[in-house]
């Protein structure tokens, strides 16, 4: 029996971000995708077209959330190395265990698809861009402030801490040892 | 038409790593191993078992790599600050660019299966050990020696350059940009 086509699109796509974000993409079945989404597959195809466009709206939907973070930690005022601190505190010290050991949807994406899906690996890159650009911002001001003891420039901080971000997210899922990553954490913007 | 029995194994067992590492366990199909192999389905089956036991035998190979890597870098005498350069600069700027976009099968491993395929995951964080245990040694020495500028114990520090080696493997993996991370690693040494 067909299910009536109104459900709450924003429901669905995030039910379906949640496991594309746990599982990844190729385990994230068609099948597992309508269990979570609570649809049937004709309004999968109708609403989201195939796995990879739903995968990109799903992508779309976790930037945002980035972003969201990223306005009341890396951009908010004030010094420029606690707000780059409250950023990465926010994103892997002061949260739940199931977003730990689910490690970054961008660079999880990146880790699987570089080789198989490199478009979708090359828009995870990209939308990174939503950590790389205020960080870069923030790492300007603080070697124009003085705050950098280190000969790094500001765009090789950015590497620097984005290698960082990418290390942590991976640990975090490996272990979810939270007062390990608090400790790299530390020494990491000590060492700046 | 069958073909024999009649196969290296060794041969075999490398394709299959090499795909793995390349694609990831999900994207590499059976029918993917079979070709990359130039064996049967028969001769998959009796030989290696199925595809979890097969990737197992693949892990236990890049294990050895890895182990070979870290007896001519990590564990080799002398400075162990220097010990430890020369391991993460033969891991990600002395290599070709293809062994850079495959990152490290062990922690890409982690990253696509800790919440699909726990065990093989676990079994990839244990064989990471190849790499933290000669880590923490050296890094044991090189607080023992008053080589370390800042407070870390040695395990915070492996914990801190293990963190390193994860995202440097990912970001490799990204952009491939050699010159980049070979900044990260300079920045990251000077730092202890």
């Amino acid at each position: 029996m067909a299910r009536p086509l109104e459900f709450d699109k924003d429901v669905a796509l995030d039910a379906a971000l949640d496991l594309f974000w746990r599982d990844g993409f190729e385990a994230s079945t068609i099948q597992k995708l309508l269990v979570e989404m609570g649809i049937n597959r004709g309004s999968l195809y109708s609403s989201f077209g195939d796995k990879q466009t739903l995968f990109t709206a799903a992508l779309d939907r976790y930037e945002e959330r980035l972003r969201t973070l990223t306005e009341s930690t890396l951009n908010r005022a004030g010094d420029p190395l606690a707000a780059i601190r409250a950023f990465l505190e926010e994103r892997f010290v002061a949260v739940d265990r199931n977003t730990l050991r689910n490690g970054c949807l961008l660079t999880n994406t990146i880790s699987e698809l570089a080789n198989t899906e490199p478009e979708l690996a090359r828009l995870a890159g990209r939308k990174l861009q939503v950590v790389e650009r205020p960080l870069l911002k923030r790492c300007q001001e603080a070697v124009a402030a003085g705050k950098i003891r280190s000969k790094l420039t500001a765009p090789l901080l950015r590497d620097y801490l984005m290698t960082l971000y990418t290390g942590l997210a991976l640990r975090g899922k490996q272990h979810g040892n939270k007062k390990q990553l608090r400790s790299v954490i530390d020494h990491a913007l000590a060492s700046l």
